[in-house]
């Protein structure tokens, strides 16, 4: 179970290891929005997404003799990224399982942060099954995308920093928007922002059609999607939310926003106009929320982390092409 | 004439106004560069690029007296759009007089901050000329580009977070690449990290056919561009250095690193794959030097500015096309 002292934990072991990310603005934007407009720009994480803080923050919080063999996860690309570099920069070997469709930019990037990629194909085969075959072959310790504690832990970092910059720019009423997948990063951020910025209401976002989280909360039980795959925005769809965090989602959040693939698009194009940052589909729905669902926001401010920018430059460009170069 | 004790002012009056801008790094940038490479990211401060610090500093340096009937200022876009957002959060009125041939989206956004544009032929009109009369009728105070102390001084305030940050990441031995039009922030860095980081030295990076800098380095005295247009980093763009930041520049840094358009677009494709960051031709100057030009460099580390972020889409997706989506 994860704790606001995990968190302030997880805080030190990835001090001088992780960017602290910058809370980004622009006037622009805050015109779409209606209100000011606050981007968390964790797509500027290393390895390109916030999974690198849970994957420090797991791997770090092992004991020497438990790391030793290494690490295994499975992941639908950027969790796999963040346990590559964590785990080489730790001197431990580590082992990706990937699904087959994985855009292909991250298989490679894994396999180039040093990790042994093992794929399986995620409509037909389980894996959890494979995951743990693996393991007792090879006595790595598996590192769950959002289902621990430490992982919840190092997520939720960003919730502290949030906090922090929200209080320097003057910002006292916010919602926070987290682009949801298992719920590990906003159950993390929730957390944190219960004890460091208890009047600010956490908000998952989900793609239209991949909407289990929402569907969850409105319905007090875990909720799974029907499909998963084939959407834009692949690297926060998950068949549900955790079993470790939908407890928390559901104490903390407020209710889910569900966004279209063309409402990300746009955010990206705007993201790249207005802030010069570069966000993959699913790293954008929370942006998305913010500038495109106003009516699903109360406060007077709203912060919208992007949680990674790991997109194909032909998916960008796509972007581009239907709502960008305007400005 | 600039001091460091001017740096630190400005620091303080930009502290909560500008954006800490993050120092990232990639392992597959490394490799290429073939040493540590770190790159502060100053596309991500407010208006898309650096001059917004220069422009904070002058402005808020100002005597309320001095202030109070609004700031002019000329520049191909990027200094513009500082000044526009700088005098708007100010609550005071400003003129921009900016070269019709300036990329649109500069022109469009400098009036969406608030500014009043008037455009001039940079190839057949005089920019101080028309500076000055438009001054007289209207008594605004004038804010150059970079021949200013208190914006030099601003830009300067990267150079003091530049040797903090480089600290934090136990960089001890690193060349400083810098992009250099007037020479502005070039100094004002080198003048920060003289006191902060005196081991590091500084070297301005231009394009090839544009290197007044680089030649007046040589040759000891200020020289000029046979050309002032034609170029895709138009952002750096300028006759020659200035008169104020040559003595600086000319005391204070290591020789200058010619790079050409094709290795600012590679750079640009490099910065959006590995870093996440929007980058525009000359803010990729010092970028594309660090990655292709190392024989210039003598330091253990790198750490190169990204300048600016203010890129038409057309000429992103150009640079993508060309070096982009291999990774």
């Amino acid at each position: 179970m994860s704790t606001f002292e995990m968190i302030q934990a997880a805080a030190n072991r990835l001090e001088g290891h992780a960017v602290k990310t910058p809370l980004l603005s622009s006037p622009f934007l805050d015109d779409i929005a209606g209100r000011p407009l606050f981007v968390k720009a964790e797509c500027l994480q290393r390895t390109g997404s916030f999974k690198f803080r849970g994957a420090w923050s797991a791997i770090s919080a092992l004991s020497d003799d438990e790391r030793k063999s290494g690490v295994i996860a499975f992941s639908s690309g950027n969790h796999a990224q963040g346990i590559a570099l964590a785990a080489s920069l730790h001197g431990i070997p580590s082992v990706i399982i990937m699904p087959e469709d994985a855009p292909k930019v991250k298989i490679e990037n894994t396999k180039a942060l040093g990790a042994e990629v093992v794929l399986f194909d995620r409509e037909t085969e389980d894996r959890d099954t494979v995951a743990a075959r693996v393991n007792v072959d090879r006595g790595l310790m598996l590192v769950k995308p959002f289902d621990n504690a430490q992982v919840i832990a190092g997520q939720g970092t960003i919730g502290l920093e949030i906090a922090e910059q929200a209080a320097a720019a003057n910002v006292t009423d916010a919602d926070v928007l987290v682009c949801c997948g298992g719920g590990g990063l906003t159950s993390g951020i929730a957390l944190a922002l219960e004890k460091a910025a208890p009047d600010f209401t956490v908000h998952p976002c989900e793609p239209k059609d991949f909407d289990d989280v929402t569907r969850s909360l409105k319905s007090g039980k875990i909720e799974t999607n029907t499909r998963l795959s084939g959407s834009l925005c692949d690297a926060i769809i998950t068949p549900s939310p955790g079993e470790m965090t939908f407890p928390i989602l559901k104490r903390l959040c407020g209710g889910g926003i569900v966004v279209t693939e063309d409402e990300c698009l746009h955010a990206m194009a705007l993201a790249f106009d207005r802030l010069k940052i570069v966000v993959e589909p699913g790293g954008a729905a929370a942006l998305a929320a913010a500038l495109f669902h106003g009516d699903a926001i109360n406060a007077d401010a709203v912060i919208a982390v992007t949680t990674g920018g790991n997109v194909d430059a032909s998916v960008f460009k796509m972007a581009l092409k239907k709502y960008g170069g305007k400005a």
